[in-house]
């Protein structure tokens, strides 16, 4: 280590700055500025302390160093390319909007190299390019691409504006005291002050609402306001343009996350809300520690952070409603969320999604974050079962999450939430499974190709909500081949489910809902469960979905799973030369058909291979049902869907059902040792009883044992419950029970309760 | 280290050896059999004193103290279970398949684990396991599951037989001074002696073909007769039934691998191959030095190995004819064939492969990989442009690897190799195209579940001959619907390919040649290049295939590739709601139509996306030609094909046509930072120029400066040829040229020679 009076040393004899990686910043580049300055152009969102500690001591950090050298190669490239400021014209994905972006992380990224560095060169970047926006901003008018959502000025959306402004306001801050009064006087009143004009008073609407746009836009402004030394902007960032707290970002923290940090738009959505709301808090915890805003609604901010994590397999967020798949932990608004948590919470499990994120900011928290994990404090975070509830008061509805066999293990997802808004699907009870890495249950998503022009310019495409929105594209109850709500998220916006269960216990995880109101006339109640049993090599599924109706329907029950079909247990009529869609519209219409079966009650199978691992299906329903299996593909002229296959339970003509089914992991296929084990299932028989007040699935195993488990039509804990299995009577209290039996007591007369 | 003489002391103090890892043979365990037994006992695959090395120095190296390490802890799963020798009854992948697997997997890991130990019980437990062999296996007769192949009599194909008795003789073999004489004769006689005579003389046939099957064959008889001291049986391995050299090991060599290393069956056999050549190889250095077999046909053996490992990208094999695509570099064949070769050559950019498969023998070879390794020697393998010639001479065509941007970086594989047997596609001058580590244009490889029962009993799927190898499942010509030399193979073998070209140069790679006798009075003449161009981000693949035939046909050219379709750069009648058959045979009939245009001279595109890379194709023909969208799976009535896409250019009614073509790889696509780089095409369009006895590849890049690639019908490297590219007569000399042109040149008069 060289102490700060030799680095002097060297600075004084001639040695420039520039020859030492992350050095300080010499006394000529910061202190003279900072003599000569008035206070109001002093550095607030860092302080121009915090910044000289990281000038200090970053280089010590791997992660820092590593962060900070990231950036400076992003900013040779941008330097070299020179000021580059184009007039807005394209859409997302288009060379104005890229370009733009890559300006307001240079701009980012030069405030804080020229804190770090103490390089002016910087700070005169940073300058000449905010000087060239003060030259185009007051220009523009509406963005020539805007559409669909709130069109920007420098984008074709707002939403961008605002994060425009969240990043160069933190830029602009860092190098703000090295301008002259009319430099700064310039780019504060022709892009900051002008930006967040339009951002809140010009576009009202926008920036009252309780959405992640507007909290993109709350931050902007608020983070303007402390930079522009306008206490004004900053309220009504804070509360709202009335600044009564009507709306505004702490009316957002309150309604839009639940007591448990879930965001009522899901993973995707909450990842992506998530930077303004901490970077945003931080800057208020900063500049006003006395509102205490991290721990505003009992600490929710950093329970988010938390809450994002835990919703997340293998490393990418449960895809649930509008998400794109290939997002995880490892994007840059979770960078930041992991910053800001762990420099409140000093929560070391953070530390190690941090070290998977190789990323960090470059800011106290960063510097924390990279200390930490150098001193070698990080605990692996812990993902485990989880109940988050939805809504402000965590009473609509809720995420359960089952977890067993640790993080590559078996996820059970049931997705019980509240509708969320305009990016909620309609999938109500609907489920997803991951295994052994992999998404083997699964939800489509998104259809958008994020940014790629050729793809409608990268917004939502027609597919989004002619297939992925829908029911059918989900693993749950579809009737007369309508969506719940009729599509229409308004109406589900006033239908959360009820949840009935949610228990953990050693080899049984079990989670419990019921959903009125997606149709009417009908009610339909889902249980889930993960078991463990000493015969199963791992955890199977189990499911059990009732369907309570006033009158005759069709029901249908898609599973869409992840594999190749290694064997179809049942008879079916194939599409072998002509593929026929399924329906006409509410996404059937994007369905092939590949083999349809005859009505039965029998169970049946259906087995498939997935990344060396199989899993067998087994199901049935309480009234005759086919099984269809298809494709999704079928109606896209522009080849926008995935293809993807269906397996899909259909009762026709019923007013009551229960569908049930049993998804079993088993065995290796290994293709570089050639071998393969434990191919077969070893569940020999799945039926189901129903008794007076409740039913039960009952697994025959390959020994003959057999295990059970009840469910109560009504889960209070206190009531008692009888079901007769395998010709015994079962007793319980509560919503729930397992019965194990051996080989022989169920075998023996197990078959003659299998239907009501 | 604890040296020999203490390490005595302690076992001379009563410490067993069980408590020392890797610990050296103690004297009570070795010295005192070797005393008493005959000389015709003693291990001769490996010598006892080579046993005493890698027991006394295994240890010391990571790789073979994990490989003994991994060695043991099959064996004590093994030996838990106790001596299992079930009547042999189920086909691969089943119950009784298996347990014959693992049983001469124990055996031979035993019998090393004895020598590497001293511990007796595990050359107890492979005596136990050999003498209930002894009364099993002369009591058999046909596998009951016998079927296709030649039927086996512990195995349902001889094939496995012999396996098991390559690996067998191995581990009997270290034993075998342990034994009492009554034991040794009972397993020589009932085991071993009746197990090579089955595979020999009493299968002359298999035996004494020219096959893999048979090498596997002659490896288990020669290893066998080794161990027996039989020097009839070994001379049979070698030279065959009647040990005239015509058929045999020396044969198998001889015609089984061209000069250049290159298998006739393709990598997959190849590597499959290479086990028992490799090992028996071993066995015959060690016993009989003085026929220098690792020098036969100039060190052939030794190549192949380094050709094996060529012809991979991304760790996989390129899985042309008979392949499963998850096969790679770190098959335990491999890891045998690394092991002997880096032994005899000390070539040490093979360690590199090594460290990769993390795998080694417990041999002696295997002790100097790890040796080697653990000194620091291993040096990257140098993936490189190759030309790997077909045929026992070299001159039935050849494997033409094109590569650029290192192991992860462009490679383009064009197989102008002749038929390979029974497991060759119909697929005559067909490329794959690999990039960014993927797989971009691809070869379906077989249709086949290796050891999955409820896949036909993991054999090769009826598929495999309706689609697989039919030629319109590859990336070649396909004439009147039908596949080459109509489908026979064994009119195949008769017609090569002649290899015109093959050359590397800075920025130009290039391999050409040209195919008769596939279609009655059809020659087709192909010739595929990667070009590099400062203006384009990354190398192209550049495609022309002159097809001269006598009369009016259908010629199709299918593309089959991998990635989400972005932009379908041609107007098409799309198939949306029901999506017919393309064809009625030879594959045509696994194909579902998605999309089809009008017949057009003019050239299209077709881009798509695959793990964050765009590629956009843009093809045409001399000829009008129609684009036709499809995916395989039609036809399938056990789901047994993966679903993958083609796009298939099809001419009609023309005696001749020129099809052309280029790929480019570009731009990115980040989900994570959510940005899109490059995504347009640099190339602005694609014509060819035809001239006397020469045609022109012209590309027009974005600047307007524009590059021909001109291909002269004669190869000849010394005749001059003259086109006129641009208004512009070109000249050259040789079979083919590069022009580059700036904006002006090109662009200005390009267009007017489209056609001939």
């Amino acid at each position: 280590m060289i102490r700060p009076a030799c680095l002097a040393m060297l600075v004084s004899a001639g040695l420039g700055i520039a020859a030492l990686p992350f050095a300080l910043p010499a006394a000529a580049a910061t202190s003279a500025p900072a003599d000569q300055v008035a206070a109001e152009a002093a550095p607030v969102l860092v302080s121009a302390a915090q910044w000289r500690q990281m000038a200090q001591n970053g280089s010590r950090y791997p992660l820092f160093a590593h962060e900070q050298a990231r950036a400076a190669e992003a900013l040779r490239k941008a330097m070299a390319a020179g000021v580059v400021v184009p007039p807005p014209k394209d859409p997302g994905g288009g060379y104005s909007h890229e370009q733009h972006k890559r300006n307001y992380q240079a701009i980012h990224g030069a405030g804080a190299l020229y804190r770090l560095t103490g390089e002016r060169a910087y700070a005169d970047y940073a300058r000449d390019m905010l000087l060239a926006y003060a030259e185009l901003y007051p220009t523009l008018g509406k963005h020539p691409a805007g559409r669909g959502q709130v069109p920007g000025r420098l984008f074709w959306q707002s939403l961008n504006d605002s994060v425009w402004l969240v990043h160069a306001s933190q830029g602009y801050d860092a190098i703000r005291d090295t301008l002259s009064a009319a430099e700064r006087r310039r780019i504060d009143e022709q892009v900051f002050r002008r930006m967040a004009r339009f951002l809140s008073e010009q576009t009202p609407d926008s920036f009252n609402r309780i959405h992640n746009h507007a909290t993109w836009a709350v931050a902007a402004v608020g983070m303007t306001g402390y930079v522009l030394r306008d206490q004004d902007m900053v309220d009504k960032a804070l509360l709202g343009l009335s600044k009564d707290g009507k709306a505004g970002f702490l009316k957002q923290i309150d309604d839009l996350f639940s007591p448990d940090g879930y965001y009522e738009e899901g993973p995707y959505y909450q990842r992506y809300a998530l930077a303004p709301f901490v970077i945003f808090a931080n800057a208020i915890e900063r500049n006003e520690p006395q509102r205490r805003i991290f721990a505003h609604k009992d600490g929710v901010l950093l329970k988010a952070v938390d809450t994002l994590v835990q919703s997340s397999y293998g490393g990418y967020f449960f895809p649930i409603n509008d998400a794109i798949l290939d997002k995880g932990l490892d994007t840059e608004e979770l960078v930041a969320g992991i910053a800001v948590a762990y420099a409140q919470s000093g929560d070391a499990a953070l530390l190690s999604i941090a070290e998977r994120q190789r990323r960090t900011l470059l800011s106290p928290e960063g510097l924390q974050v990279a200390e930490a994990l150098a001193a070698g404090r990080a605990k692996p975070f812990a993902f485990r079962p989880a109940m988050l509830r939805d809504g402000p008061d965590g009473d609509r509805g809720g995420l359960a999450i089952l977890r067993a066999g640790g993080e590559d293990g078996q996820t059970l997802v049931m997705k019980n939430t509240s509708q969320g808004m305009g990016h909620g699907h309609f999938d109500k009870l609907n489920w997803l499974f991951y295994d052994n890495g992999q998404r083997v249950v699964t939800d489509y998503g998104a259809a958008r190709f994020l940014n790629v022009e050729a793809k409608a310019g990268g917004i939502y495409l027609p597919e989004n909500s002619s297939w992925a929105k829908q029911t059918v594209a989900h693993n749950t109850l579809a009737v007369n081949e309508q969506s719940h709500f009729g599509g229409d998220w308004k109406l589900g916006q006033r239908h959360a489910p009820a949840p009935l269960l949610f228990a953990v216990t050693g080899d049984l995880q079990i989670a419990s809902a019921r959903m009125q109101g997606a149709y009417d006339g009908v009610v339909f109640t889902r249980t889930l469960a993960l078991l463990e049993h000493p015969e199963l090599g791992l955890p199977v599924a189990i499911d059990l979905l009732r369907v309570q109706g006033s009158k005759p329907a069709r029901y249908d029950l898609p599973l869409h799973f992840n594999g190749h079909i290694i064997n179809v247990g049942f008879d079916a009529q194939r599409a072998l030369a002509t593929r026929p869609v399924l329906g006409k519209a509410n996404g059937y219409q994007h369905l092939w058909v590949d083999a349809s079966s005859e009505p039965s009650s029998e169970p049946r199978t259906l087995s498939w291979l997935l990344d060396g691992r199989f899993y067998s299906y087994r199901f049935g329903s309480s009234a005759p049902s086919r099984a269809i299996l298809a494709e999704s593909g079928a109606n896209d002229p522009d080849f926008n869907l995935r293809r993807e296959q269906a397996l899909i339970q259909r009762v026709d003509g019923q007013p009551e059902v229960s569908f049930f089914a049993v998804l079993e992991p088993h065995g290796e296929y290994n293709g570089t040792a050639e071998y393969v084990r434990g191919a077969s299932s070893r569940i020999r028989a799945l039926h189901r009883v129903r008794g007076d007040d409740a039913e039960a699935i009952v697994l025959t195993l390959a020994s003959g044992a057999s295990v059970a488990l009840a469910i109560a039509d009504d889960p209070a804990p206190e009531r008692r419950h009888r079901i007769a299995i395998g010709g015994k009577t079962r007793q319980w209290t509560g919503g729930y029970a397992r019965f194990d039996m051996p080989a022989g007591e169920q075998a023996s007369s197990g078959t003659e309760n299998r239907t009501p």
